[in-house]
């Protein structure tokens, strides 16, 4: 456990416990989050859990893979793997042809959803019976009409809580808000079920939906599937793990500072980060409405590439965001041939200049690129310039109102704050009010950031960036500090993909060198991270990286992502 | 002359003048601005010159007609008026066939715009001999490449002054600024030149840039070329007298309340706001550089809406401005159909809840609607809903830094403020600093103002909206108060088109009628708008309306707007 200088001058600086009433909590608030766990544990059918083999405590301290146990004991039947380990496009073209029907489909997403809470806590929210319904309306109206409802028809899709769901609370991590019963779902939501998507799980974030982490006072933790002793990441918590579980065909999450990134790459799956305004973020509970430095933008989580590009297409092209919420843009999804490796210059990040990877990161970043130059790639060595000023600038704007927001929706309940919600509060310049002023002036530099990178990329002919998402794999829960690797992509609002690279960490082979061990840490920062790593603690944590485009060149993210883990790679996550 | 209440009570709210330093002015900056003045009088080739028929004061409290003038008095040859006459697409055409030289087309425009300085005072930065340099390396690369530079090839472009000019004095209408030489041109500026463009004249904007009118304390005051008592407008003041006077093919101004549909309106030209970050505003003088609540869009200003749909189309798909500015969308200009008139519905407003319109503005209104109706278009009344809202809360988001940068600029000279400078600065909030907190209430305000007429539209399947610009004509010199027409489209940012209609005012015709006499105003700043409208005083100032659609959707307006100028209206600037 973490008892650094830094942590604890960070928790001491400002008096946010005041913030906590336990009084006021324990009377008002807390029967009703005792009443809320309660239907979510009721909310479970019986008949989809499986036994766990151990106890869940014993599974987590032994670092259980319960990705591994899911396939070894058979937790599925045949038919369901069968189904669950099938794309999304390809169940819509099933779907399309009768082959397969939405219940079918359904019903084993469902099945395999109830197993991924069952070992890592990713469930905030669960309604079976409405989502079979939807899934026999859609059946239906297949029956009817002979067509699909949309493209993604039947597509059992998971969706982050904090996005607002018609007629169900809707708390965004924050107990104040039990009492928010949205009567419209959030543009997405609805844009999703317009497509003909079937809702039935909605998943975990942390309190304040602002830590790369899960803790939350509703749920408690989410866990990494591969490892249960490490965290799923977050904000999107129960995406990274329900998507890298398999328990749903695609998930949708929200990334501010990471937040889909994050618990991709720590969980296991791939989750894109859009360039902002292509998904609609309106309708949900955040802190940050009305804040336009760094817009937290919604992004689909899956395990296959090619879902994600299907997703975003749909999404785009026929469910037209732009009709119901005036910030997106009508900007089509353009079809981007895959990339010739040969054509190919990737700029490689393996060191931001401010925290230092961990083995297990370093060695996937050497492995990624020698494939790539193998298969005919030009990789340059890329160095993010500026990389301190654009953490501190992020930073800056993510508490530039002071946090206000935050600390209203805390106070309103009086709830106690999580370990990370304190650092978080505590960064940047905490509980400092800007004026507009100097909010401007933030903006400036940003604007400034985004135009030399832009600048950089295409003088120097680099058409995408491979870089870590953060310096280690999937943290211990509630020790993941440093946003610096993937706040740099939210600042310059390049779009960016997590994605896996078949790396798991090698307790044998991830360990620090002898020259490692010598290193002059550079910052506070980067010795609690880099301390944090014990190669022992990390078993199997899946590996994921990121790769950058251009802003706006998201389409061209997707088509080389396509490239480099379908076919340099070769990774594919519905084989185990 | 203006002596309301309203207007004192503005002017006398905050102790504004303090920023005034009569002293320090006259020592430090007067000279150099008395230099300033000097080096654009000697910058007028006087071969280029006419003998005014009178001195110009007379001409101006004489009402008098320049365009008209400038016709029947034959102050260009045949050839300079062909040429002049012509829209920029079509010369291009005819130089790429070798018809013309970029020499012969330069000549041509230069002639003309001097005579527009002279009459209309249009004119911050003039030079002549390196626009005929560029026209001339234009010729030399078409003769040895045997292809143009690009589309816009030796056309003949004026720049408002804030834009930063590479090796000249940008000063964006603040005397404190004058030592403002930037070394690179500003994106939009570097952009056409990479396109072909030929720049010859910079031309004036009011002190602070926000006012729609003209006053600044290097060269006064830019008038009406149709009425030499009329403003010209603002704050692309220049760019409305030019463009409307024939002196430069294309225009190029900035509009955040309304300052290029203005000038566009009042002068007697076209002007077109695109959507936001269409065309790149990176590089210029400005003091809301950061501010994003409701940010400054460039735009063309010219004689035909198929000249500025070319403009957009080349600057976008050609300029590719992303590549230098990563704020700009790398967003296709679409090609769009001119639509079929009984296709269409449109909205159309009469009055928008907070300033009556002059009889000139209602007649033109009228008119244009029965002939929209004749050709077969689908109109409805379209009154705005929350316009007072949209409006109060847009002046909030101008001035909410408390004016900081504004306040900045005008004390580091000590300079005199104008009239509409200090009604300005004590608009909205005034001095109020807000905080980010606020800052960001105003952002969902203005969010939820989106999306609502956006649904509206939608839900309505109502096209494009048929506005005023402004409550009246051209106003008198320093007498603009109201933005709510023009800055609604700001707050909403949808596309809008400034056209003009072909009608002009007409003393004999555009009176108050006695019902009109009766009204009681909803306002005090209704009553100064109205009760300025004096029928003797407009004669023959041109009446603009605006076309506006839905966010992003340029391209549609723009082809709404040829089908509406061309065929429907029959307006042709070129014919006189």
């Amino acid at each position: 456990m973490i008892t650094s200088k830094l942590f604890h001058s960070l928790l001491t600086k400002d008096p946010l416990d005041t913030y906590e009433d336990s009084e006021k909590y324990t009377k008002d608030w807390l029967p009703k989050v005792e009443k809320y766990r309660q239907d979510l544990q009721n909310a479970i059918p019986k008949d989809l859990t499986v036994e766990l083999p151990k106890p869940i405590d014993e599974l987590i301290s032994e670092q259980f893979n319960a990705v591994d146990y899911l396939y070894s004991a058979k937790l599925l039947s045949p038919k369901e793997f069968e189904i669950t380990d099938t794309p999304a496009y390809k169940l819509v073209e099933k779907m399309s042809k009768g082959e397969l029907t939405a219940v079918e489909v359904f019903k084993a997403f469902a099945h395999r959803a109830i197993i991924a809470q069952q070992f890592t806590n990713c469930a905030m929210d669960i309604f079976i019976d409405e989502g079979l319904k939807q899934a026999e309306e859609r059946d239906a109206c297949f029956k009817e009409n002979g067509k699909l409802v949309g493209p993604l028809h039947g597509i059992p899709i998971s969706l982050k809580e904090q996005m607002n769901y018609r007629n169900k609370i809707t708390h965004g991590g924050y107990v104040s808000m039990l009492d928010h019963i949205p009567e419209e779902h959030g543009t997405t939501n609805q844009v999703l079920e317009n497509l003909g998507a079937v809702f039935y799980i909605r998943t975990t974030q942390p309190q304040t939906l602002m830590h790369l982490d899960s803790n939350n006072n509703f749920t408690g933790l989410t866990k990494c599937p591969f490892n249960l002793l490490l965290s799923s990441g977050g904000s999107s918590s129960g995406e990274g793990a329900i998507t890298a579980f398999g328990g749903s065909a695609i998930g949708v999450g929200s990334d501010i500072g990471g937040s889909i990134r994050a618990p991709a790459a720590y969980s296991g799956s791939h989750g894109f980060r859009p360039t902002t305004r292509r998904i609609a973020g309106s309708g949900g509970i955040s802190s940050g409405a009305g804040q336009e430095s760094v817009p937290a933008v919604l992004g689909p989580l899956g395990r296959s590439i090619d879902d994600i590009e299907y997703w975003m297409k749909s999404y785009i092209n026929e469910g037209k965001p732009w009709e119901l919420d005036a910030w997106s843009l009508p900007m089509k999804w353009r079809d981007v041939e895959k990339p010739n490796p040969k054509d190919l210059t990737i700029g490689v990040t393996y060191d931001d200049g401010l925290v230092r990877v961990t083995p297990p990161i370093r060695r996937a970043l050497n492995e990624v690129v020698e494939k790539l130059i193998a298969a005919g790639v030009k990789v340059v060595e890329f160095t993010p310039p500026k990389a301190k000023l654009a953490f501190e600038t992020v930073n800056k704007m993510y508490t530039c109102d002071g946090n206000y927001m935050q600390r209203k929706f805390l106070a309103d309940s009086g709830e106690p704050l999580t370990k990370l919600t304190k650092w978080n509060l505590n960064y940047g310049d905490g509980a400092k009010h800007y004026t507009v002023k100097e909010n401007r002036e933030l903006n400036v530099i940003r604007d400034n950031l985004r135009t030399e990178y832009t600048k950089f990329l295409v003088k120097n002919k680099i058409d995408f960036i491979i870089s870590p998402t953060y310096s280690n794999v999937a943290p211990h829960s509630e020790e993941v500090y440093n946003w610096s690797y993937t706040a740099l992509y939210n600042i310059l609002d390049f779009p960016t993909l997590a994605f896996q690279t078949g790396v798991f960490q090698d307790p044998n082979v991830d360990k620090w060198t002898e020259e490692d061990l010598k290193y002059k840490f550079r910052s506070d920062l980067e010795k609690l991270e880099n301390e944090n790593y014990k190669p022992d603690e990390f078993i199997g944590a899946p590996v994921g990286l990121q790769l950058t485009g251009r802003r706006y060149f998201d389409e061209e993210v997707i088509a080389a992502g396509k490239l480099i883990v379908n076919d340099i790679l070769k990774v594919d996550l519905y084989k185990h």
